[in-house]
């Protein structure tokens, strides 16, 4: 037994040992490359790949090929039955003697963009740096030069800086530091990018069915989302799931002087604050029937894990400048594990420069429903569409509204839902799941964060109904990165520690 | 006395022969000259005019002055006394003999365009012929040519179509009609066409203190606002006033994920749909404390005429495809005439094709109030700026917010108070406001509408207020304009009908 015990530790020591020589290994590899890694970021970056832009995403694509060829991975497109869909990138890395499969997921489209919303200088496909974030009074900086000294603080703006071609980008250069390094995966290695997440991964489905020989694996690792707000490290077990809605309300045919009839013509902006703020309390508690209903209750092994998440609340609330957050004193650590409804946007005719004194036809909102373990998306959305009718709307899915419904309906409403997917859980005493968390934790001192689920939303139950393949998610973005919305960034320390994390998690 | 009345009868058959000679005339005239007149309106719309456009509303104004040029009307520019402000371009035309001397009044800049709204193949710029209007499925036709027959039904599209280029046009073909037909006026004209009144006629009373001894007169007449809806030509004593309004609440400094913070982080769209709301009942009555003081009732002559205006309610819902309007029973007539509140456009972040799953940093409102007499523009503004306070916000007019604001007041509210003006009523029983309903009515069988108030606003108090003269509007477009929105348009029909009015009211 004594013997045993002893070269188990002295295996461990070893371990430790060469994982910290790793470590060290790759930082200075990173370091000496520095301007070539961030140069080749930049050009990721420069091009569009808004989900929608149908050259853009192909543009994209080609790129990424070009970098998995350049790192000798074998690469081909994995297409949908649907044609004319973005095709997911697929790679693999065979090692020999390697007994489990891991396959990297990141994707390579990025949500829509309103340049006019961004910041002076910065635009969405330009790969902007700045000294420091813009909340913190970033300036912009030239791009760095070859022999510059690159400062970790300095943050790249662009869309998909961090989400999710950051992803991409971090998962390829920990394959190519091993690479130059000379140092073997312990695990097989798949890629799989996809074109699609962004537009609600609307065929990802069918693409894991049609390739699902070639996608044979023991794990998938989701790179997406940002690190824990505390800046530690944290790997997520689960994620929310979302249905998007839009709700169009109707008033004239015709866009009317305010003066000659309003308050008498209906005007389509008030109905539409009416049945907006009738959903929500002013906590924030949302008071469509039934909609906390059907919430699948947490393991105690995940209740320990989210007693230890750190707390951020107040933290968050000094950095995002506000005093009074919805949810009547919860956490934030416990609004995300509930479901929810959020007002995405909101339009009627205009403000600003290019306000007229009118009634306007029609109001629209753009909302998103997140789902918790238990939640249907269809059956969430139809809990809202029984509350628009409950005020006294006829619903309907049509793009236009007909005379007839027009004199027989007084209040009517437009709702579109998207198709949207359920929220997913790992469990977290799965063996492969513990590895995961060990690698992750040799990368760093600090406690790395688990968390039983992100806020946010991937449609990783698809992974596990069509490829019965259990998830884990390791982001690696900054926290403040605007994912999804204008003037979107990463941090560069934060490109640093993933290829660290992504370096460790490709030797479980 | 007999022989008195005999020949008192004598004159008045004459006069109204005569009359009727004349109107025969001028639409012998007009019917010959179709191509050529409306040749000249569509070069006058074809120049862009938003207001705040100072490039097109310097050309536009040029081209005003080269119309009035080559009818022989003597024209200066009017400016006021703050610099660069739109001039106002007056003419004169003296009559010898003449006792009274009248000024027509019209408007030559436009509401802001957004050529996006704009229906499929009509610009705001560009006068585009349909066959009907839009709502009744009027398709787009080639311009008219020199020998076609012009089918008064016909409609013209573009930005001031009929609000108020119509105006400036009816007017100066009016007198050309008079002058070709070598008829004189029997009132000295004045001509006083304004550049800024869809900013709110800011710089107007700086033009009138200024001018005011070339702007002497008996009577203001003008030219703005559409007929009756029954259709019927109406007579208009005095105007609403009008004040705008925006109201931007803030929440996060910057762009949220509605996945990771969603339902925790504040949602400024939640927070304005709850403020707006809050403002109005169920039946569109507003909330707001004391918002319907103030108001002085109509005298009996008021009432009388009121009486008498054709009820158009169950045409105007059946036009305009609803069945509910707000009001709770009140008729529109009823309506406006009480002080209203209108949202004229509402936004934050986007909906549409560029959603994205985020929580807005802001959101806005623009608000119109309009104010009958009793009411000042001010005063009401600040009952709202109150109702605002009462809902728990901290007010104020600043651009950004400082930190210590965010983390000093739960709810924020940013309120911009446009300059607003008074509503105005000229007396039905002055004597000039009799001769003026005879002089249109002679032009139609047909009982003109007399109206106390229109529903909508023109800054008419400044007229009084500073050259102390009494106003009167005589409106031609067609009711279903689209004033002020996407897709504005006059019907041929008005134009020709505008025409024979003002050349009554040119012999007063």
């Amino acid at each position: 037994m004594k013997k045993v015990l002893l070269s188990f530790l002295l295996l461990q020591s070893t371990a430790i040992f060469s994982q910290s020589k790793l470590n060290e290994q790759v930082r200075n590899y990173r370091k000496a490359n520095e301007y070539a890694l961030l140069n080749e970021f930049k050009g990721l970056l420069s091009i569009p790949n808004v989900v929608y832009d149908t050259v853009g995403i192909q543009k994209t694509a080609s790129f990424i090929v070009k970098m998995m060829e350049d790192r000798g991975i074998k690469t081909t497109l994995l297409d949908a039955k649907t044609k004319g869909v973005p095709p997911a990138i697929y790679g693999e890395v065979l090692v020999p003697n390697a007994t489990k499969t891991v396959i990297f997921y990141a994707h390579y489209d990025g949500q829509p963009v309103n340049p006019n919303q961004w910041a002076e200088g910065i635009a969405p496909f330009k790969s902007v740096f700045l000294d420091a974030s813009l909340e913190k009074g970033g300036k912009i900086i030239p791009d760095p030069q070859p022999t510059d000294t690159i400062n970790p603080e300095w943050r790249i703006y662009g869309r998909s800086a961090s989400d999710d071609k950051a992803g991409v980008f971090s998962i390829l250069s920990a394959y190519q530091v091993l690479n130059k390094l000379e140092i073997k995966p312990t695990v097989n290695l798949k890629f799989f990018f996809e074109g699609e997440e962004e537009a609600g991964s609307t065929h990802l489905s069918e693409i894991l069915e049609k390739h699902k020989d070639k996608l044979k694996s023991d794990l998938w690792i989701i790179c997406d989302g940002p690190v824990h707000q505390s800046g530690k490290k944290q790997i997520v077990f689960g994620v929310r799931g979302d249905i998007g809605m839009e709700i169009k309300v109707f008033a004239s045919k015709r866009p009317l002087h305010s003066g000659h009839y309003g308050n008498w013509a209906p005007n389509p902006a008030n109905l539409l604050v009416k049945l907006l703020a009738s959903m929500k309390d002013d906590n924030g508690k949302v008071l469509i029937k039934g909609f906390y209903d059907d919430v699948v209750p947490f393991t105690d092994l995940e209740k320990k894990a989210l007693a230890k998440v750190p707390a951020v609340d107040d933290q968050m609330k000094q950095e995002l400048g506000f005093v009074r957050p919805e949810g009547g004193g919860k956490t934030l650590a416990e609004l995300i594990n509930l479901p929810s409804l959020n007002i995405n946007g909101i339009s009627s005719a205009n403000v600003g420069k290019m306000v007229a004194n009118v009634i306007p036809t029609s109001a629209t909102a753009a909302l998103d429903l997140r789902l918790v373990l238990g939640n249907d998306a269809q059956r969430q959305a139809q809990k809202v569409i029984d509350h628009i009718k409950s005020q006294g709307y006829y619903v309907t899915q049509n793009e236009s509204i007909t005379d007839e419904e027009r004199l027989k309906y007084p209040l009517i409403a437009r709702v579109i839902l998207g198709k949207g997917y359920n929220a997913q859980r790992t469990k977290m005493d799965l063996p492969i799941a513990q590895n995961v968390i060990k690698a992750v934790q040799t990368t760093v001192s600090d406690e790395v964060v688990l968390m039983p689920s992100l806020g946010g939303s991937l449609p990783l139950f698809l992974f596990e109904k069509y490829l019965g393949t259990p998830t884990i998610t390791v982001p690696i973005a900054n926290h403040d990165n605007n994912q999804h919305a204008e003037n979107e960034n990463i941090r560069i320390q934060n490109i640093w520690n993933g290829i660290e994390t992504y370096v460790a998690l490709m030797r479980l």
